[in-house]
């Protein structure tokens, strides 16, 4: 089945709240997200800054220990301009560095729906006018965090959050651990384009258009997000420093290989050892993200 | 010109040695390096153990303060067989979970030249049998260090060093600051191929035959390593936690925006913070390597 | 005015919960925390394990952006006997160490009140019998986080929490950000004894009966858990890694030195210098604490 | 014996060079060393800056897989003013708050011989004059590293080097691994006194009369530095991030209370989970150093 819903309210903490939708698993959900300052596809202020969420979604059926099945099918901006901030956060350079950063304004881009693409025009710079393909993405999505604990959208854990992952984008299903009953879902924080690490703490921050689809895996238990794009299967560790993030994802594939692909503990290792991938999330939020893939075509046949 | 050098002796330090032969700036170089346990083109052990070097090669002209330019040509392996361990290093994994790594000897991956491939047999575990194309890269070189230092082949620096970067392979030109009159280059530990992180401690290490075309650009100074491909301009840091390289090759990048590419440095960090690319090179050596790359099509025309 | 409050629930987060009693400013709190796996004074479990925290209590007139200020009047174990975890953590040894950690039971410590010792039998190693002073301490508390969040006492923050630190014992003075009206206090997990970083993941975990006096500077902002006791004043940083915890603690030292001392940055930056002394909180809870302390012999006199 | 050397001539890397004295196990040495900068008893510049080393001395008898014992007998400063930096460094401060660090010139510090004191007076802050009593210590020094690497002296590792603790001060004995015939002994960097962490980058820099001690372990082999001064033993850990520093000496101190203690695995980890103590040597040198204690009362009795 598939329901429109469009929000009324938001939240700034990923928590056990009252859902604002059941569905069943299977079932699709088109709706709207804000952008990070809480501004809608008018560009009009309707909630508090700070990745606002919509849902929470309740599916029916999810229990804790399951797992949340979350197809993104389509992710598009809703308006014609996003922002963002124009330099990279004082944590990413050398902090000898840092002294040397600018001070600058909001940078305001450009959507061409037509073409793709985003446009920034700098006047304040030499770099003057860049055009880059869109690529949208959700940044701040997952469900209701273990032990009912209620979680600021800034930061992110085993249960997904503010991940800011260039690879959320249509097309990717994402698995979840389930924690609360019915999972309870929520997304927001679209970007319409972001570079590796959303270094300057945001990508082309944009409302958007949202539909995902939500079904339940009953009696399978994992430690972190997975997912899975036409080419690769990743798993997502979040954490500080970049190294835990990195440790958190490859013990995270390393358990799926064996789980899921028929592999004992040694066939798992040889496996990574030379054909894993990483990518880098975000290495702005209070927990990084580190993203561990490996190629479809290199995995067992079962 | 063009000169042919076979080997007669290794370094297992980066130093102020003495050269084992002087180009001048614009030669290339075609000579072989053993595997990293110190093995030649038959399986025969020539040398003791750990990235031993073949070099140093002093380029006339080069003066600290200058730029080496390396331009791999070609990387092929000179034998049928490389070795690799089978087990990812306790590092890369949760802390709690090391205890599940199992044990195992080190796996033989044979070359098929023809293919372009490497297959593991792997008769101890489910894996069976894997197949993958081989991508010969450098894993240690580098100059002599600045201070004259004689620094470890297990490490690596603002001199290049351990990197195992994947990206080092043929086609692709690196840049290094000169410490010592003449630069004096380094290189060795080549791997047929590696997964991202070099997670397990090794690619499939083997001896190689290797062609690099070197000069000196006067004047210019860098302050870590540079590169550029078809596609990419790059820049890398080597440092623990990987968050402090990443911190380094993303001041890198922004200092050869502004110094190479025209821009301000608003418009350096605008560039960056939307288009910005990282690769993880290693995390296993006492250095971490990870690489800052933006896509050339993005670059400022100049 | 003294309260004497006997709790009959616990909560695992701590969060914006209705308050179990309230007080006025410069009141005293008597009451008793039962230990981290939730028994009480006989030995008897009485709530879910985790760190379960005394609490809420509500001061009248405290809002955000105030300051709450806890002094630590008595803390004493109220049973004869405690538990820990024998073996260290494996995030405190080398990587390639954490295979040779030995696995062991719990380990039983007899406290002897009237010599202020823990005693620890241990038959099955060769240390045999163990007797140490007792200093009795709080693990786990704080007040409610900002944003409405309820964090696990698994964990610390801004907000105080599991900071696991043996400074913070009958005596000393701690200061907390107010974030949510009447500042909701917290309190739980008693340690008789515990060593630096709390590298086994507990210390001599045990029930308490704890008296503590709640007071409010209203308008004061601070950002960081603070305290003082007879020799220091001390701010307390929460994150990973140590390096982060540090940071954060450096940066708070030097903003109560400038806001309170009459220092000017330069005057700040000084006296910390040379002077600072730093302690290891713990090295084990998801977010790590590090504290730094100046001598009070060295502050300006106001 | 003892021997009096006046060095003439000093080492920026701590390496395989020529020893410049010979002495015998049990030998004693008084000598000088230069402060950081490279200036003498005079305030006279003799050598280039960067913690020139006096040194190395060779201890008769001393190979590979011994260990070298340093009692550091007497360290007293031999003029009467000290420089030190006067602010603290960017990477001990939270990432934003970097650009509020104040710009200043190095402080002086006056010595008051008789008194025991160092004594600031900063006219540019509002600090006055700050009195505080020295703790003279040696900043850098160690033997030859293993692989007859040369290493600068701005950093450390197994081999000691720039470790910057306060401990290290008259009254403590130093235990370092020999990785080179001879051992060869260097000495360097004194302070008058430092804060913990060395966190603006310098202690009070001043030059120093030493007098050690040096004696040789025959087939003892350890891992990293260790030490013991009348209160505890202790082991060091030079890297980063803090993290790994504290993972190498608490490694370090288990195996110590297993071969030198009588102790078990458990054991070991039973003393060291209640008991231990960590002290930062600094953070502010390419690796930085974190202190594992033990104090002796808690030891087993042999």
């Amino acid at each position: 089945m598939h329901h429109q819903f469009l929000p009324t309210h938001y939240h700034l903490t990923l928590g056990p709240y009252a859902p604002v939708l059941r569905v069943q698993s299977g079932d699709s959900i088109s709706t709207t997200t804000v952008d990070a300052s809480g501004c809608d596809q008018h560009g009009v202020s309707v909630t508090p800054r700070g990745n606002p969420q919509t849902g929470p979604f309740l599916v029916e059926g999810a229990e804790p220990g399951d797992t949340l099945v979350v197809r993104i099918d389509q992710i598009r901006p809703n308006r014609d301009h996003g922002w963002a901030r124009s330099v990279v956060a004082p944590n990413v350079v050398d902090p000898t560095y840092v002294k040397q950063l600018p001070e600058a304004p909001l940078a305001d881009w450009q959507i061409n729906h037509d073409e793709g693409t985003a446009t920034l025009k700098s006047p304040l710079s030499k770099l003057g006018e860049l055009t880059i393909p869109i690529e949208p993405m959700l940044g701040c999505f997952g469900v209701a965090p273990f032990r009912q604990q209620a979680i600021s959208t800034a930061t992110s854990g085993e249960y997904g959050g503010n991940m800011d992952y260039r690879g959320f984008k249509a097309g990717t299903t994402v698995y979840f651990p389930v924690f609360e009953p019915g999972a309870l879902f929520f997304l927001g924080d679209g970007h319409a384009a972001q570079g590796d690490g959303e270094i300057a703490g945001t990508g082309i921050e944009i409302s958007m258009e949202v539909t995902v689809t939500l079904s339940v895996i009953k009696g399978k238990t994992i430690g972190w997000p997975r997912g899975e794009n036409a080419e690769f299967i990743f798993t997502v560790g979040n954490a500080r420093p970049l190294d835990q993030s990195l440790q958190h994802a490859t013990t995270e594939m390393l358990r799926w290989l064996e789980q899921d692909y028929g592999l004992d503990p040694l066939g798992a290792n040889l496996l990574l050892s030379q054909c894993v991938r990483y990518d880098l999330g975000n290495m702005f939020d209070p927990a990084y993200t580190m993203v561990c893939k490996i190629p479809k075509r290199w995995l067992p046949v079962l």
